[in-house]
């Protein structure tokens, strides 16, 4: 997070408040619209028989490039100035928001430049090449790809677009629940996988003001739990040498989601590998949707502590579907 | 089909006609909405970039048991009278139709008897059996399966429902299009896969009455191309020796399948293996929905003839997801 002062200089100089609010929120449901796809909530009678509750799953998995970050991304482009959008927007991402940073770009019709490292997976780079994007390789390592982002942004004046640590990605992701919320009333509980905390922050804004007895509880992997370090000490804890198959939770919390969630979130619940496979396999089982392993993991939090969950009615976002097919768990 | 002739007896003594109508169709659908799953109709604008059209993908492999057998068998089961329904059902079967109507009797709370074959997979065992369902198991033979079927029908007076060339089970499979064209309007074209031909009997019944210009076309496995052979001969074709991994179109056209298909289709495309193989990969990286390879066949006959689809309005049934996951081709 070398960049972090950048963001959050940007975030000051656009508006007078730090953090996103409900109205944030509002303002990016209005604004992504057109662009995001109105994902179904389903249900399954033998996957809530198994987990002792009504879980109600919004699968945005079936969102544009597979992913809820299609809505953070597009609200982050739209929210720029004519000036800004002009030069583009920059990111380093070998995961769902470079992809989803590329299409919202090429929707408003400007340059994307996505720094990658030069062993991302094929099908990544294909993918985000075929938005339209410039990719940008380098080492894989940390340091290489914000060196090179920083350059790139210095050469084109391109706008950085944080993966989650971003007032306007924070607030398009919180879209997702109002959808939800719409549609099944006043769950008891709200659900999300948490890895940077951009899903889980702006889930945790909008079922805060739409459904306020809401508990939220967010589910974290035991090999990369530095989220529920930093929740339950009240400390910040970065995310060191993550192992875990769920890997769109590698990330740490930023400036801005460890804030939010610790005044919004009501409990992390972390789990095992092998309960992420189980609850992964259950879902494409059962559900016959396919879900990548980040999203499994707030159903293995109901596996793991089911009595926590007995009879309840449950809102659980589904956050993305992109495995690669020849590396299946199972 | 030794037991065809008994089957036919079955029908005469029920009903005056020997051929469901649209009318029937529709008794189905008001029989079996209490028990039956709305499915969802999803589309991809990403596959529909791909296939040069537009389609409208009912999902019945999120249907009960993952797959649309659930209303056909639904319906007889409830077609029957009290009298008849006390003795229970029985079919013989290793695949959906198994699960299916094992099911269905658990929910009007009467026994099922299912023969199947003693080397059939054991996940489907276990679902067949979680059902409720009384399993005989026999010599994985079609003469030892319908021995053993009549051994157990001639011992509890169950009744016998065929998979496919049954009056009520085509009735009832007729019913999702009936959604179907619901949701979306009239299509210019409606596709389903052909296997015994009870799923495309009954969207051809339907498709007929409530959008009579909209073409009719099914896709079939090039290795098990009996319907194909059957459907432009006007002779009948049994399938022999069926070789594909569309294992749910393995099965030959039936007595009442046969001419409904013969008046109402338009054409039969036949796939090789590859196509259906990439069409399957592409409904499960693009939409991330699992489909069994058999679902995947229509969407293989757009693939291998586009400009017979090019800019139309297509609907398309998904007829199933159950697939094993550790056996994928891909």
């Amino acid at each position: 997070m070398n960049l972090g002062v950048k963001t959050t200089l940007f975030n000051f100089k656009i508006m007078r408040q730090k953090f996103p609010e409900f109205e944030d929120v509002q303002i990016a449901y209005n604004r992504i619209e057109p662009y995001v796809k109105k994902t179904p909530v389903l249900t399954s009678s033998s996957v809530n028989e198994i987990l002792g509750c009504s879980v109600y799953f919004k699968c945005e998995n079936f969102q544009k490039v597979g992913a809820f970050k299609f809505r953070g991304a597009s609200n982050a482009v739209l929210s720029l100035s004519e000036k800004e959008l002009k030069k583009g927007v920059a990111t380093h991402s070998s995961g769902n928001h470079a992809a989803a940073l590329a299409l919202a770009a090429k929707n408003a019709g400007v340059p994307s430049y996505i720094v990658m490292p030069e062993n991302a997976p094929e099908i990544k780079k294909k993918a985000v090449a075929g938005y339209g994007a410039e990719i940008i390789f380098c080492e894989p390592t940390l340091e290489a790809r914000e060196l090179n982002l920083k350059d790139v942004i210095d050469k084109t004046g391109a706008t950085f677009v944080h993966p989650y640590d971003n007032f306007y990605v924070i607030a398009g992701q919180g879209t997702a629940v109002m959808d939800l919320i719409e549609e099944i009333g006043n769950p008891d509980v709200m659900m999300c996988p948490v890895g940077g905390g951009g899903l889980l922050s702006g889930t945790s804004i909008a079922t805060k003001m739409l459904a306020p007895n809401c508990r939220i509880i967010a589910g974290e992997p035991d090999e990369a739990n530095d989220a529920w370090k930093s929740f339950t000490t009240g400390e910040f804890h970065p995310s060191v040498n993550p192992k875990t198959i769920a890997d769109g939770l590698l990330t740490s919390l930023g400036e801005l989601t460890f804030p939010i969630i610790q005044k919004n979130v009501d409990e992390i619940i972390t789990v095992s590998e092998a309960l992420i496979i189980q609850a992964m396999r259950l879902i494409w089982e059962r559900m016959k949707i396919i879900i990548e392993p980040s999203s499994a993991v707030p159903v293995a939090a109901i596996l793991k502590d089911p009595n926590k969950f007995a009879g309840k009615r449950v809102g659980l976002i589904i956050s993305g579907g992109n495995v690669d097919l020849e590396k299946l768990p199972f």
